[in-house]
């Protein structure tokens, strides 16, 4: 027997090619699984935490067992045995803690794989009446990965998990969207600064930023949409390194056919079966998405938290809701911790992703061994972010004032306004009008009037009028007024 | 005058708000981009080492010049000055050496577009036989820059540029794909061990392993070029902040459409002009496809560096093109130098992708005034990933020969083979034969047939039949030999 | 009453400025507490999973109560039944499931601080026969926290919780170090090729190659722990944002006083507590140098993935202990998967490292409010860094065994050792030498017997002597046999 | 001859292994250099860039060639053909145009050594009257190179350019916190609202804001010239993979020991030289420490960004300098430009050191043959960090001033200062005056009176006393008013 003491309480035995092991009497997964948890104690996090990756697994392999019952190379009953257990699987939930192995392990995901094997084998054969751990009837091995190896099995469940799990993050992008917009709407008529590289700019209105929050976050989600379908690929019958070797040659085409019907996706067989057994390449592209997700939203996180700003020292042109007081110290502060957490989420993914695309460049020859760091961070990755993004909506979003009042004084108060005059007066001229305005506290609209009829003026200072294209007229700026010549020096 | 020590020989004079500043007689730039000279002395590297990015701003120039004469606002001869000025950046790269402003510079890119702007206006004054720096008929920023502001019209330059400049990676890319196809092809009778987890696995041929390289290039080809339309939104009439402030209602509108026509490509306005004007998302994705490019080649290269290690203590499966004497102490020793060269670009763009992520990530409010150090550093991927490709192409890839007598080898004493079996006499026996033949030494085909008829397994372990897909029989594994039986213990 | 649904079973009310809200009967968490697990739903995993932070926070309060017990800001009687309370924690790992928040929180650690000021107040009111959450004789803002503030408790609490981490991993660090000279002396005799760039180089032994791993981890090692002090630094006195408001005078130095004592730390107070509050400098520190560590394992592991491949087809120099079957349908199959597992663990390290670096670099004026992802990383990277070192120590390295005929014929089989004859016979002869070796498959001896005596040859072939320097004679080389003589060409 | 096509001018024929080329007939290069000139078109960026490198190879040569003749090697002539040879590479920068490999170049240095030794024997030859190219008296391998590798003599000489340039790093920093202390000191009566969470906190003055600035660089400066040592170590003598072969018992401890007294650096050599070949281990621990200040120069950058952001609009505390106009079409703009670059060539330098991690990672077996690409980046990061240092100093930080009144209103004006009154009515109070002051803008003192003496309130809110620690008296918080009583709820 190998190095494992004995669990406690009763047990069975199996064995491998390395040795022998005792294996807990009820439980469903066996001696490859067992192993694994006694060669992988590193993160604590078990496959468990991760149930559509379960589900995946339950789809992969009940598809699998139809394509092999098609071919003739199944039994009815070993299939109708698997295809129920699978079943199971889908259906509860609580079966699922017996995916005992962590996360993080080596071996590419065989032991995930065997871990699934074991599951549905041993479900078949109480289903069949007969014990655990003996396989008689329905074998990990020989029946329930009939067909496949690790490297098509494994790649093939975990798109789908990420396919499955990408739907919560689109439905928390889409109502995210939908909350910005709503705001947006909200605020459409609260007219305030603009601001580039953190100085007063030109007029806007509140809606419009709320408006642009939304913008940049629809695109992401129509790019996630359009592209999702690089992960459809299953390589299903592909086997150990694409060749499909102990695959029929019938399979991959009834295996991928019968996981479409199940999934009801439109899944397709790889152009290179060889390819698609190293590539992680689907998985580094949704991360990519996901971190670029990642940066707007932190941004937008950002840009809440400064619009907040102040009670009275800050920006304070819009009010976030209070979910805590702030400070441990400092009574009655209110904190915008609500964007503060969506932005920590942001920096999780964005390092996550460079975990992801560091494994993804360690595939060596007709393999990537790290498929399971890769996919548990993407995995995770669509958990937080999902998270994060209803709790910024549905704790922050929602809830946002403006302070239409201070958004209104600072524009009345502010230079930036000079701008409008440009089309009247010309860039030289207005850059002095700004000039005096700033060192002399006198309003732009007084001093405009040397260079311009006092009307004109007014009519190009109003603010609302700022805020979207008008009307144009042409003149002769530069020309009138010389710029100081240009004198040469030796 | 400010801090600036005068240049050495003849000069001119200009002034800001700043102050006035002696500008080199001759220069085609004027105070501004003196000032970002003086300001920004930082890597060394100029903008005109990015000829593309000033090409684009020429176009972007000339369009704008077009649509502000069509809306009316500029005058025929300005336009014309404007435009045949434009013409010459686009014609004569010698005129490059005025764009002098450093690729990292604070501002947004100001500094840029207002070098582009004075070089612009200095050409077409000195066209009308004006003075240079004296902007009497053409000013940088009352008629080149009519209508614009530098966050309009330099994203709109740098998208240009990247599209411009992405067609060398696709171009180097669709050759090394097509090398890389051909040693396919030749390759394609070579008989090898595929290895996953740098151990033994099953047979491939060579061939298989080429193709695979070329296919999984293929996919980001595709996608690259599936989303290349991404970069396709001009901004422009957004001027600063994407209130268009300043720009008449109907200049986007024109402007896009005159761009268009000069570069030929199906240019759009954004939907939403503010959110258009602080994100840089669509470099963001352009930088992700390079880095994910990059993942893939260094891959590549890895593996062609571990088939041809060796020559007597390695794989030695394929003989990479000498290209150098390999060491200044070790003679005779060749060393796979272009592979290395292309890896070390690869984690360059990694590298660089991480500084555009966390760039953009920095954006506020109504602007990313960090566009500068994203787009140089998407230029200058998109320029050594080109140079990278063309490097491995050349000097490393078509010159790749096969040890066929190695790989032949290789494979005919492996007990990889053993796999093959498995639909024969199922994998618990199978383990055992791989097991008896690592410790023995004995032939795989010797041991199984105690398992099997011996025919039957010369049958199954035909080496080239398992390079593909065949006809899996019918069979009851596990059933036949039942495993050790699972014992219970208290 | 705030949005919160009300937790099932029996109940107690608490009020804070929001509004209020029930809490569990029993718990020993408040109404802080309670906000906190209703705002941040994120990852799952809760403060509790990490019971070296409680463990800090422990000594932390316990510290404080005793320096304002010092200085007569605490009655005896509260001191004592906080001080009772935080023993509890300490000693009492049962008592972390009241620790009930997400680890990714908002407010820079707000929540955890009050969690641990809820926790350690209820405790003292419990000891003390009054009620949980009525706070009457024991207030968690007012006693526990008295003279302190989030900002310095917090990270005064982190710091130390990675100083009692970090003596995991440094013993970790020991014992694989330990284990790899073991392997070192073991292999002492074992000749092999050295290589270079995958390239057959030179000879040494297998011994010097595992004396390498070692010696570079014992860099790390030394390093981890000349720094460490950086750690020592506690800003506690500091308050709100480092002016020290609301703390006496004395508590600063009483407080990390009380601390080292309770430590056995020599701990110290910063010399600017405003810097102290806003900087996260030492946990970036230490997580680059846990990312150093990971970087030279990730390169140990890639190493004994490579020296052991094969078994027939790689480098098979080494053999690591099966720990299980590695594949599910390449039967016989072992994989280094323990290696493996611990690259991935590495790869996880360096992600994690960026998240840290991005959250430092987002501190804004007074505080770095992301600390909290920041320290969840790097007690999670101390963590699995841990384990993933005694993962590959005594699963993988303890037991690996040497081919040594493997690695004696490859020796003997190579061109490499042509570089000894380099003070004999010059670079441009021994290059002569290697070129025809390979070429003709001849023996480097034979073929440099051209160039000098056979007898100075074999001397100079001895391939142990080349595992170490040895005694150079002077000669003359190049002045004996000129090289081709240098054109001169038009 | 092999592929290159001949250069115009003048030539000279140099052969190798591979064959012969056309040299330039003046070019102190050969043929090694030649063909890594072919090879290696990537970046356009040349070694003669980094003339600190150069000098190193200079001092590594030059005291190879002395230790070399010290231990009866090199004849005394040649000795002195090469030390003086090297001597002038350190005196004249114009001869550094001969160092024409691209900076990111294969095979580990090879080139980078080659293209030295090629120089420095050419220069040898001519100051001994004899042709370039022809080495009858000065052969690069065997005489310039003897007893080195490349993989000994390249990071000897790396390591030391790093020192050398680290020093201009250092005179940076060190300048910089001088003029954030000087500005510290002259801002230390200049009261204003300290902020976490962008949110007012409690007071504080600027001074003690620039002070931060300054202390927190000093720690970096300080962790820097404590660990510079790090790079002290020279594997001279290891040669090809630190076996020593080829070189003299003696040569390692004499070539350190000259190379020590020409650059007066405490140098030493490894306890392992096999790791040191290998290892990257101290370019990616200065390339952390690069990184971390990186990260708080970049934080600086943001709050000077944001403390001087308006002018009307914003925080408005601090005014920069003045050193453009800010913006193309907004007149009178000014912009924090300055600022904005340093965070730029922060972000540049956070991602070149991901580069330098990955390619750490990237070591095999006994060599790192990643060195160039890190190297590289590193001495990139040292120059652009020191450029931007300087900048930030010379044309911002220098000339910063403050708004006093504005800063002093704030506090007047702020809630923030309620905290202030803890010591005297305990949080739960303070939290209820702070809220009854935002809602009804009544001035704190007038509230806090309802709960203690107007005259003791007085006295707690003395704004000067709140920014540094004081007395706090002992007071039975929480005792004398009972909060809310804990309900029971069933």
């Amino acid at each position: 027997m190998s190095t494992s003491t004995a669990p406690r309480g009763p047990h069975r035995l199996e064995s491998d090619i390395i040795g022998s092991m005792l294996i807990p009497r009820d439980a469903l997964y066996g001696i490859a699984t067992a192993r694994a948890m006694e060669n992988y104690d590193i993160t604590g996090v078990k496959l468990s935490a991760y149930p559509d990756f379960i589900r995946a697994f339950a789809f992969v392999k009940k598809a699998c067992a139809r394509a092999n019952f098609e071919i003739g190379l199944l039994p009815r009953n070993v299939h109708d045995a698997i295809a129920s257990s699978c079943d199971e699987l889908l259906k509860d939930d609580a079966l699922h803690e017996h995916f005992t192995v962590d996360v993080i392990q080596g071996g590419a995901g065989t032991s995930t794989n065997m871990n699934a094997n074991e599951v549905i084998a041993n479900l078949a054969q109480r289903r069949m009446g007969l014990p655990l751990g003996d396989y008689s009837a329905v074998c990990p091995n020989d029946h329930v990965n009939l067909c496949q190896s690790t490297n098509d099995a494994y790649p093939s469940a975990a798109k789908l998990a990420v396919v499955f799990r990408h739907t919560s993050v689109v439905h928390a992008l889409r109502e995210l969207i939908t909350s910005l917009r709503a705001k947006g709407d909200q605020f459409g008529g609260v007219i305030k600064m603009g601001r580039t590289q953190l100085q007063d700019a030109v007029p806007m209105t509140l809606g419009q930023e709320f408006h642009s929050f939304a913008s940049t976050l629809e695109a992401d989600l129509a790019f996630m949409q359009r592209n999702v379908d690089q992960l459809y690929e299953m390589n299903l019958g592909g086997t150990a390194i694409g060749t499909s070797i102990c695959a029929d040659a019938r399979f991959s085409h009834e295996a991928v056919k019968a996981l479409s019907e199940l999934t009801r996706l439109p899944l397709q067989s790889p152009k290179d079966f060889i390819e698609a057994s190293s590539s992680t390449s689907s998985f580094l592209l949704f991360s990519n998405i996901l971190r670029r997700v990642a940066v707007k939203v932190s941004k937008i996180c950002n840009d809440l938290r400064l619009l907040s700003s102040g009670p009275r020292c800050g920006f304070n042109e819009i009010n976030l809701p209070a979910v805590a007081p702030g400070s441990s110290i400092m009574p009655g502060k209110i904190n915008p911790v609500i964007p503060e957490v969506a932005n920590q989420v942001c920096f999780q993914i964005m390092g996550a992703d460079q975990t992801i695309a560091t494994a993804s460049e360690a595939a060596q020859l007709q393999l990537n061994v790290f498929e399971p760091v890769i996919v548990y961070n993407l995995l995770n990755n669509l958990k937080i972010m999902t998270n994060a993004l209803n709790t910024l909506r549905t704790k922050c979003v929602d809830g946002i004032t403006a302070n239409e009042d201070a958004c209104k004084k600072s524009v009345d108060n502010s230079i930036g306004i000079v701008t409008a005059l440009l089309p009247l007066i010309g860039y030289k001229k207005a850059s002095a009008v700004a000039k005096e305005a700033l060192e002399t506290g006198a309003p732009v609209a007084t001093i405009a009037a040397k260079y311009a009829p006092a009307e004109k003026v007014k009519e190009y200072l109003k603010v609302e009028a700022m805020t979207c294209a008008g009307t144009i007229e042409a003149r002769g700026v530069c020309l009138d007024t010389p710029p100081p010549p240009a004198e040469e020096v030796a």
